[in-house]
């Protein structure tokens, strides 16, 4: 193995990143790591990296750094990990596509400016990962780059699930449901035929319960339906977002709160969710420990919601055969897979309480007519394959 | 029979009226009409009456009719038609009981008082319920009055189905999933037993689909969830409105679309829905009839986001046993009826096809696992009950 790939991950104030050495035949990840406190004034900014091999290696990058600077850092020290491995290209997370974008694409000046169009859709995430993009173009301009979208896995959708209920010329202009978390579900579409053959060729709903949480319903693998809409804030509660609301709210908020744009944004979108509700941690974990009534009633808000959707999705796939819990909740919280699994027992769900403890990966048992199963998801192996595969195009 | 109750539903521009006939045993509607045009420079104001025995009244009012003229009009029509009945008191409809308010209620001056500080939840209907209100009044002092609220049938929900995931600050104010049509939802759980006894003892979803639309899960006929949330805004797509909808869409037509708050409600509540995806109707009759495809998208989308918020409530309820349909489109609209109906096939509901053209009651054949019927609904004869109700105290 000679070749590698650089997987980015570019949010606000942190860069994620990774490398994959690479065969024709296999995928393997060599080292991973992140930056952190970036572009966040009066913060030092920290590097760390793994590579399985050596012992981890932390640096402190001094204060007031930026994108360029952190980049150029990541990169410093990645080559000084690579060995042999040479590094043929950069892939990153990009999360919206728009309309246009339903496939991976490798990235020049006409596809940076069409995703820079993109930003109004996306403000919080897109330039950020943008940022990242054109501090690669300056600091290893040799480096081909590949953008994989979160919104593109969803645009197998019928229209129907696509459509809001507004005058057609906003939709012409961009406004209707993306999805996002779709390099998580294209994963898990990947991975389920080796666990489930019958979900993998009927329907499953699966479950990407991390920080930021949604489901998306699976016919034959493909996107029928999600819960995330037009932005990152619809569908399930999350750690701090609200999740579906009424959009009299955000009216309301503003004429007879007296809120700004920006205070009901960052209402909706930094402090409500798990925080708001519990008005203790936006932590699962933390939750989950706690003895606090308003906790409890966090989590309980949090799987009641996630029943709710999982019925709509049921809905729209005409049915379900499997549900496949993802992420970080999704992957370790046992207590939210038992709740949601036993809230489904009207349904034909039976829980495998051992198996559950144990992170499954089947969670139900032998007698239950439809089956529930824990898979990891691995975002960055997904990036780093398709940028393989539209690199050596 | 010598007492009869007015029942009025007063709206931004209509009054609707009825007057009921009682005795201990006995409701009989006695008449029916509407003034339209009311409050509306520039317009034409005029009354309508049917008794159901002498030919229908029409009569113009003139310009410029305010809710009082409106009213003094109503009751002195009324009253030259009453024949040997005598008004014994007036039911209004009101559209918001906030929190508080569980059940109908004596009107008195800390009622009144309460009911227009909840006009900020409700703006667009509340000023215009209590208008009336203050009409009869002043006009017939002597009546005492009821109110009716549309929201109170919800206030038996458990508190996860009436919680947004924001600050609990926020729910203290008065920001929860309210739910409306509680009148006509009442009506309904009242009369299912008579119709599906299992359903009534166990779990229905009542859709209640006219103008405005929403479903409601009843347990044992109580409400447990409903699609509207905070305002009349939330849940399906209706005839003008947007129903469920990504608050990101409002944050994004204030910031980038650069649209005013004002600008965003008109959309929202009266350019969107039916009429937006079509761009022709909000009139379901008209779109039935249209062969445009942007019609038959309309009419596909408020299916589908019915079918989802079906499997939704279902999810909420741990199962179904019977579906019904009511209002405007759900008595009338067999077409609709039909989608809805194959779309729950999966689900064990099986449509009959003749028993549907009829307009039921029953809809599914006799083999059909889950139940659909069509049960005309009645908030007038809601109102009118619960008036002699409390008035007979």
């Amino acid at each position: 193995m000679n070749d590698a790939i650089l997987v980015l991950n570019a949010g606000s104030s942190s860069i994620k990143f990774a490398v994959y050495a690479h065969t024709e035949q296999d995928l393997t990840e060599y080292l991973s790591g992140q930056v952190e406190g970036v572009g966040v004034a009066g913060t030092a900014s920290r590097l760390h990296l793994e590579d399985h091999q050596s012992a981890p290696v932390s640096s402190d990058l001094g204060h007031g750094v930026d994108h360029d600077s952190a980049l150029r850092a990541v990169l410093e020290h990645v080559r000084s990990s690579l060995g042999e491995l040479t590094l043929r290209g950069a892939g990153h997370r990009i999360v919206h596509g728009g309309r246009h974008y339903s496939a991976p694409v490798l990235i020049d000046d006409a596809v940076l400016g069409d995703l820079h169009e993109l930003e109004s859709l996306a403000p919080l995430h897109q330039p950020h990962n943008l940022a990242a993009v054109e501090a690669v173009r300056r600091v290893a301009p040799e480096l081909p780059q590949v953008a994989c979208f979160d919104t593109a896995f969803h645009r197998t959708q019928p229209a129907v699930a696509q459509r809001f209920a507004l005058p057609r010329e906003y939709e012409q202009r961009g406004v209707i449901r993306y999805g996002f978390h779709g390099l998580s579900y294209e994963r898990i579409a990947a991975l389920l035929p080796e666990y489930d053959q019958r979900a993998a060729r009927g329907r499953a709903v699966v479950a990407h319960l991390g920080a930021g949480a949604s489901l998306c319903a699976l016919h034959e693998g493909r996107s029928v339906a999600t819960t995330m809409g037009f932005t990152a804030l619809d569908g399930l509660p999350m750690g701090q977002r609200c999740g579906n609301i009424d959009p009299g709210v955000v009216l309301h908020l503003q004429r007879m709160e007296g809120m700004s744009l920006e205070q009901v944004e960052r209402l909706l979108y930094r402090e409500s969710g798990l925080l708001g509700v519990s008005g203790i941690s936006a932590d699962m974990r933390q939750l989950l420990s706690s003895s606090e009534p308003a906790a409890t009633e966090a989590v309980e808000l949090f799987c009641y919601r996630i029943l709710r959707e999982i019925g709509s999705l049921a809905a729209a796939l005409g049915g379900l055969d499997a549900l496949i819990f993802t992420a970080g909740i999704g992957e370790h919280a046992a207590e939210v897979r038992e709740r949601i699994v036993n809230g489904l027992h009207w349904f034909g769900m039976e829980l495998d309480q051992a198996a559950n403890l144990n992170n499954g990966p089947l969670i139900t048992t032998p007698e239950s007519q439809l089956s529930a199963w824990v898979i990891p998801t691995d975002e960055e192996r997904v990036i780093a394959a398709h940028t393989i595969a539209l690199l050596s195009r």
